[in-house]
């Protein structure tokens, strides 16, 4: 008997016709006789809706109420998709987050889960049932109704999956598998059959928006295989599995590109040791996911530092490194929101050290002057002029002939 | 220090402003130094819109599935409202029913309250915060999520106010209070400044609209003073409280109607002991509410029994009366979908016996014939023709000078 988890976003329940879709594709699959949970997430636009609505009533909107009012649109999501399975004589039953026995720590709007109780599905599955579990919520170790963020579904199918043993979780979505680039850029991009967890962690790290980043953390480090997939073709998708080291490698196996975040530089930063600690312990502690950070060679005892971090987060970048900036005596912070990055990801690249030059020469040729480098031993980013980017991809993915 | 429970229903939260307004209210009542505990219902037709859907997505709705569907709905109106009051400086903070330590039995769509565990809520009070509750719903013994049916979030405020020996439950609606007759169709009906618990509960059971009979059941057995009042005029409405012996009571209260029955007749029904038993035990165990019973005189050993049920009822009630009719030697079962019923409620009516007597003659003045009539200690209802009702209350609220 295999157990497989099917998570199905926002997109996939968007309406009572997709819902019955999904009902429809879950029925599939238990009378073919696998066990099945399925995580849902709330439908479509509805927790844009809720936000909106929050604005319109308040100014100020305490965390925790927050979290009370998202977490409503599972619940609509999850009872309905159990009504539409009952409607094919499959017998399903919802759970909240509290009672998936998804403990959290306490930290409303991005909680971190702790424990997974899942005696009540347990339960469910050995009755026969399909257990219908709420995405992306979870209860506080303090009772409080917590969300888990950006990308929280994906992390609830992931947990659920470990919980329980499953033997794959499958991630449903309106795409159809991860690509060797966005086809929206790169008409020939080729669907991936197959790429590892730590692939898949850096095309997540650098602009795919396939899978969030923690859930594929979770599954790597859990070892629970993920199906990428479209819950609108139903076709096989890319599976995200442990690197087979049996398997010649491609040496690349995606170009990806993100024009989410900004530069920011504070200039004639005094070069003595440990000078960049406060700077970057004072964005974390203000919750600023820096990613790539450059420091310039040091020119009469002062140096530049250049950082990237998400637009939205730019403003209170600002404000946090202007503000230390006196007392650690640098000089202006200056800012740039037209930078995008364009990443090289493939395990192969371990053994092929001439990749970073076969990259720089094929910018270069066109005239795409690199701003900033940054590498993982799997992955090569450079910061680009953003009007160049799309531009980027595709003579990077031909550079690589990454086509059919 | 006084502990005050303030119920809003449906429409007085039903938009962003709504909110507003009674987030102003909770605040000034708060200000004034009292305690308070807010319960709300949902966003205006929430509920409605939410049974579309899931009438839109399968024509099986499990009752768990349609209690977890509806209790999403309070869960948003009670974080905007905490938001709202966040934006007020008031510190707030929501609790679901389960959360309230609203227990109940496992009755899902028409729970009932077995016990409320309120500990949270006697916390929140004790470090000055103003508990905001769902209404509505509950937790059953199974840990399942459950509603309380209509008129449930009533019932939540006045066990909330009785579980914390709150002074008064205020209950905030779209009309002012309770009325001497339908104001739509009495245009000089008096707003009532105090009833008793009997009285209203004869007023609710017999067509008054403004709160559910369970909810004065619920109140008068706990002994909670309920006020009746707007959230759109916030004046004083009507208070329902312990009956005051040393007043004197006026004859007649209030004249309510009701056209939301059928009536069903069983002719030729074997006049012999017991016989109306198992039709009524039949129809209580099909959940139908049956109201006034009249039982003819018997002729040549055989009986015609009448009984009024709710319109929405009447097709259950026809199949199980027809299918019980041949084993009861019985006849035909007729069915009056065009009837309405007229009452006079009134404490005073127990020491004036010609009251009655009045109604009658009062009637058959204007030519209504009365079809049916039942009565209580405090109350006498009369079934007519539904063409003819609005007439009735009208005569009959001139015949006992209720105006001004």
């Amino acid at each position: 008997m295999t157990l497989v988890v099917q998570k199905f976003g926002g997109t996939s329940v968007g309406d009572a016709d997709r819902i019955r879709a999904v009902a429809d594709h879950v029925a599939r699959t238990r009378r073919n006789g696998d066990d099945v949970v399925v995580v849902v997430s709330a439908m479509g636009k509805t927790t844009d809706d809720l936000l909106r609505l929050a604005n319109d009533v308040s100014s100020v909107q305490p965390p925790r109420e927050l979290d009370m009012l998202l977490t409503s649109g599972e619940r609509v999501s999850m009872s309905l998709l159990v009504m539409a399975l009952a409607d094919l004589g499959i017998d399903a039953v919802s759970f909240t987050g509290s009672q998936a026995g998804i403990i959290t720590d306490t930290t409303h709007t991005r909680a971190t889960i702790i424990e997974v109780r899942a005696e009540r599905l347990r339960e469910a599955l050995k009755a026969g049932r399909v257990p219908v579990v709420a995405g992306f919520q979870g209860v506080s170790t303090d009772r409080d109704v917590t969300t888990l963020g950006r990308g929280g579904s994906d992390t609830t199918a992931v947990a659920m999956a470990a919980a329980l043993g499953a033997d794959a979780c499958e991630i449903y979505t309106d795409v159809s598998g991860v690509y060797s680039a966005d086809p929206r850029i790169v008409p020939g991009a080729r669907r991936l059959m197959r790429v590892s967890f730590e692939e898949m962690l850096d095309i997540a790290a650098s602009g795919g928006r396939v899978l969030s980043l923690r859930s594929v953390e979770f599954a790597r480090n859990h070892h629970v295989p993920l199906h990428v997939r479209s819950s609108f073709t139903w076709e096989p998708g890319t599976w995200v599995v442990e690197e087979d080291v049996s398997m010649e490698q491609p040496v690349v196996t995606a170009i990806t590109h993100d024009t989410s975040e900004a530069k920011v530089t504070v200039t004639g930063v005094p070069d003595r040791p440990g000078i960049a600690a406060p700077i970057f312990r004072a964005l974390a502690d203000r919750k600023v996911n820096v990613d790539t950070i450059v420091q310039n060679t040091s020119l009469h005892g002062t140096t530049d530092i250049s950082f990237t971090v998400p637009k939205v987060d730019l403003a209170t970048s600002v404000q946090t490194v202007g503000s230390l900036a006196p007392e650690l005596g640098a000089g202006e912070v200056l800012t740039d929101d037209t930078i995008a990055k364009v990443s090289l990801v493939g395990a192969g690249m371990r053994s092929h050290p001439g990749v970073s030059a076969t990259m720089f020469e094929t910018l270069a040729d066109a005239g795409i002057n690199i701003e900033m480098i940054s590498t993982s031993s799997i992955r090569i980013s450079c910061v680009v002029r953003a009007d160049r980017v799309e531009e980027a991809v595709r003579i990077l993915h031909a550079a690589f002939e990454l086509s059919d």
